[in-house]
């Protein structure tokens, strides 16, 4: 399924979800492809996203793998549902280097309260892809706006 | 331990290392405590760092409690060696909110190659404190300026 | 709170599915301790427990804690109320060996959906314990015998 | 690679290992494939594995889980080398059920220190295959025999 399959209004309600996570921006993330089930982001390289050696911080490559699983799930949710993670865990399996992350959030498995995401995440110079990191996360189903405010389980 | 009894150059050491980490000052994290294998970071709230409902984003919770972790485990290596995370696992207990996260790395184990640490994360409003997140961190140790070049194991 | 203080209906209940899981009773595991969001299991060194080096295997530790976890969250449900495990972590921190090993699940956020609890195992040999494994769990509250079937979520 | 391809004496190896695992041998867990880099184990059910429900408990599944992925680290390793696991986690995604379990671990990436994991279990009823768990896995590489004992870190 391609973004012209998915319903636009998900993808409109998606790309205004992203617009207003200050975070993604802050970090000058971007939304790569959205499809049912999966979702990529990419994030540029700067030195403002750098760790002590230079790579990109472990806590940048989790951003934008937490944000891209979040939207993956969300592409499968019913409206007037809103997503939050739960938990998540990421294997970082190489340095994060390169020209841009590309971090794709994949669900495995959907479910009625809970829905489970692949996180990959890759360093992108050129041609040249390193798998950098990979992870599970757990993401909630809620109700848009509950009436006793936000709660995570 | 307080930081006087840690060794100066560990603590020196540290704010160095924490002053080249690009995201950290790009978040606008700052260190609040270094003792002997337990280090505090605080990060204050602002637009740049939010999701979509206007929280915390978990990528800002984990990038200090990945970054806090790592130097906590920093604080017990001998001279000439190097930190990198292997992986961590973060649950998000709470709604990240409050006019500061603070997120503080403790040391579980120490051990010659690995180093497992026990990351939380909370919410910080006046004298009211919220957990936000509890998590585990494996950090490696690996030799500083290694000739072949970094490499996660 | 001590097992006095805990509604003696649900320690029954507790002791009840305790003795329903027939892998407990195949490992020859027992139950030490409940309290009021609080679990703790011991489990016999037996051959028939061992990886290849003699020590506990990491599925005999896994085994304890999740069902330690799983029965902490359980002590602070309500009635008709069924547990299942929908993630956990463990980090196995030091040899798993000793007398028994001993496994406690302690709730650290208990919700409406989702309950977490923190897992830790000790080889106990004497008086003297080793933390063999810490980790973190999320389970997930269920209607009892409900119509459609069992579901993770 | 199949069986025939990888070195008879790294299967050797495992299958001698293997058969030193007490809990495999106890829970009635069997070999189905050893390859490069994926193992696959098989557990039939019995009611000596079951949680409350009747399902297979999720300490099974982790235990073979857990075995699996270490031989599939270890079929990598050069020999003299003997393989712990540092850590692991697993998303429960559907109920443990059927006539036999199957884990399989996969290597994601081998390291000279660190290896990781992808360790996934079906429940398997006649050619029906459920997807029960998904995880990940961290193994460290040990000298075998090492002189002052065993440690994981």
């Amino acid at each position: 399924m391609t973004d012209t399959e998915l319903d636009r209004a998900v993808i409109r309600k998606i790309r205004d979800s992203f617009d207003r996570q200050g975070l993604m921006r802050h970090l000058g993330a971007r939304i790569a492809e959205i499809s049912a089930g999966v979702v990529t982001l990419q994030l540029p390289f700067r030195k403002e996203l750098t760790q002590q050696h230079g790579f990109f911080h472990a806590g940048a490559t989790s951003a934008i793998a937490d944000s891209a699983g979040g939207y993956a799930g969300f592409t499968l949710f019913p409206e007037n549902a809103e997503v939050l993670t739960t938990e998540f865990k990421l294997n970082l399996i190489n340095p994060a280097r390169g020209d841009l992350l590309e971090a794709t959030g994949r669900v495995i498995k959907a479910g009625r309260t809970l829905t489970i995401c692949q996180l990959d995440v890759w360093g992108v110079t050129g041609k040249a892809r390193t798998h950098c990191a990979t992870g599970l996360q757990t993401l909630i189903r809620v109700q848009a706006n509950p009436p006793g405010g936000a709660d995570r389980g």
